[in-house]
């Protein structure tokens, strides 16, 4: 086992997964381009973008990469080698639609592409196959967004990681430093910490936490600022963290703290609601209607939260009109907030793992709006 | 003027631009999602994947942005605020799509879509769409492929960085240091040279410069080695640097001296035939043929060059097959190598910038193998 993939078994046990799927769901194959689904799929980091490369997994017959030649050496790190996956290398001047569409076996049904697959290889690969693909998501959502034990324990590591990074965030916010200052702390503790990278550092003070996507500025931090701190990274082998709290420099106003326990509740109402059989967008509700009741709800203007895993982003998304219901190993972030324009903002945001009867949270620091001691 | 982007009006033009031609191509118009069309047309570096950001330019009539709604603030780097774009949002559980289609202003003919587009939005786009798009590629390389003189002097003054980071390569390579610490201290040149990042560094020592995408390694450079040093990065506005220069340490072999001097010849070759007119295959034909004619054409595994801009890898790519006539303002790399697999490797790269009679390098470090002496 490398340091940044896990076993092959586990990806050959994927492939056969992913064809059977592919045979169920009536398609012809799976054809997938760099990103997370062939990450997860084959361990396989790669990124080329103008020059194709493409695992296609028929719904019946063997796997085959479709790679650029001097594309080759990529593959030793992942499982393609150690699984015995037919691979087809092509140069500059060839054309590699035809290399995918023969790997594909024919058939006239429909075949599913990975969600990432750019505009660039798409459109000549829909032409070659004489009909519009459809999206591999809702063939390897079910896959992916059940996370077997190796996954689940990846997950709980990069939640206490991350939960040690927000231990040391309060003597990090002291007056007259500026938010980029912070954030430079926090990615030197990201690493620090285990992480292989700072993937998103928010640090939103004052007006700048009423910007749900602010990521830092030179804004300095002073007395009586609310700031939201929402960070994480991946984790070897790559599935990552993402925790959000929210400090006061000094005690809050009445009006911030009365706001704030608005928003703790609505996030722990959320939580308690996840449990196997329940739908994301009942979750999504759960903490909506709490700070509906308090008047809050147009302040909340992002959905209740996403899945996570391999990407930051990932099915299921915690949001109205999903209607998915939550399976144990499901993994999500849960993470409500509230945004004043102009003023301040909060956000409290866990990741949780659906379990055989409710939910556990992989990140246990502290919910209360976190109260940092002004310096004398 | 921002630090991130040009002045407005360069923008306007360059809008103005792409719906005359959309309009020329008989299209109803652009669709334009976060990427480096994105940028080239509005300077937004936006990176929004799941939720749909989307610049709509139709043929006849203003551009419209669609947007998330928590993403509007990140509008303000971009000129779309100073420009009066209109800007739809839309929040969670509404479907942008059909804003996107509204924006279009209807029409039966085809629209084009940016090539970083994903499925997971090209997919309902093109069924809202009723018909399958085209790549917005064709209508926007004749715009993003001739460089307008601010674009010019951009590469210029990045290429003029990345040779200061080369000239100091040779009292890097010492034997016994790996090809990892010689890239974290060439990355530190690469920043300290003014880049705003290392978008990519290849140290390339014996057997590994025969792989032309190898990064670097915990390899340590021993006496005799042939290094490849491929480097580069965004210069701001956001312009690339791309150059490679190969290395000996201590004096060369005679077979690599021998190699290397028709690999000089094969570079020096093609960058003499670039001249508006020629076409791309043709550049690309004059380096491959010199190394033909010397037996090593095996050992050339890769296509001439490609187009450079705001992305590293953009159009005119320079290979066979691609009969573009070259135009005064395209900008694009020319960097035929050598690969012996598990022995060594060499390449030779500049960006060159077409010309009224012929080509501008905007590298200008010598083309030799060069010699690093080695340590009494």
């Amino acid at each position: 086992m490398g340091a940044s993939r896990f076993e092959s078994s586990v990806y050959e046990h994927r492939l056969r997964a992913a064809a059977a799927a592919a045979a169920q769901a009536g398609l012809s194959g799976l054809i997938i381009t760099p990103g997370y689904d062939l990450r997860y799929l084959v361990g396989s980091r790669a990124q080329t973008f103008e020059r194709l490369t493409a695992l296609v997994i028929p719904a019946v017959g063997a796997p085959t990469l479709v790679v650029p030649r001097l594309e080759l050496a990529s593959l030793r790190e992942s499982a393609v080698v150690e699984l015995g996956i037919t691979v087809e290398d092509w140069v500059d001047g060839e054309d590699p639609y035809d290399l995918v569409v023969a790997a594909l076996g024919g058939g006239s049904v429909a075949t599913a592409v990975t969600d990432s697959m750019p505009a660039l290889h798409l459109l000549p690969l829909a032409d070659r196959l004489g009909r519009s693909p459809v999206l591999a998501t809702e063939v390897l959502r079910s896959l992916r967004m059940v996370k077997d034990p190796a996954e689940i324990d990846a997950l709980r590591k990069a939640g206490a990681a991350i939960d040690r990074v927000h231990a040391l965030v309060p003597q990090l916010l002291v007056p007259g430093r500026t938010e980029a200052e912070v954030a430079a702390d926090i990615e030197a503790a990201i690493l620090a910490e285990g992480h292989s990278e700072a993937a998103f550092i928010i640090v939103g003070s004052g007006p700048h936490g009423a910007d749900p996507h602010h990521e830092h500025s030179d804004r300095e931090l002073r007395a009586g600022d609310v700031v939201v701190v929402d960070i994480g990274g991946p984790y070897d082998p790559g599935y990552n963290s993402d925790s959000t709290r929210t400090y006061s420099l000094g005690e809050p106003s009445a009006e911030v703290a009365q706001h704030y326990s608005v928003l703790q509740r609505a996030q722990k109402v959320a939580v308690d609601a996840v449990r196997p059989g329940v739908t994301a967008e009942q979750v999504d509700a759960a903490a909506r209607d709490v700070l509906a009741e308090a008047g809050l709800a147009e302040y909340f203007v992002h959905r209740t939260g996403h899945g996570i895993g391999l990407s930051v982003h990932e099915e299921p998304y915690i949001v109205a009109g999903n209607d998915l219901p939550l399976r144990p190993g499901m993994a999500f972030s849960v993470e409500p907030g509230i945004y004043f324009p102009g003023q301040w903002g909060a956000r409290i945001e866990d990741i949780v793992i659906v379990t055989e009867d409710g939910a556990e949270s992989v990140n246990t620091r502290p919910h209360d709006l976190i109260v940092v001691p002004l310096p004398n």
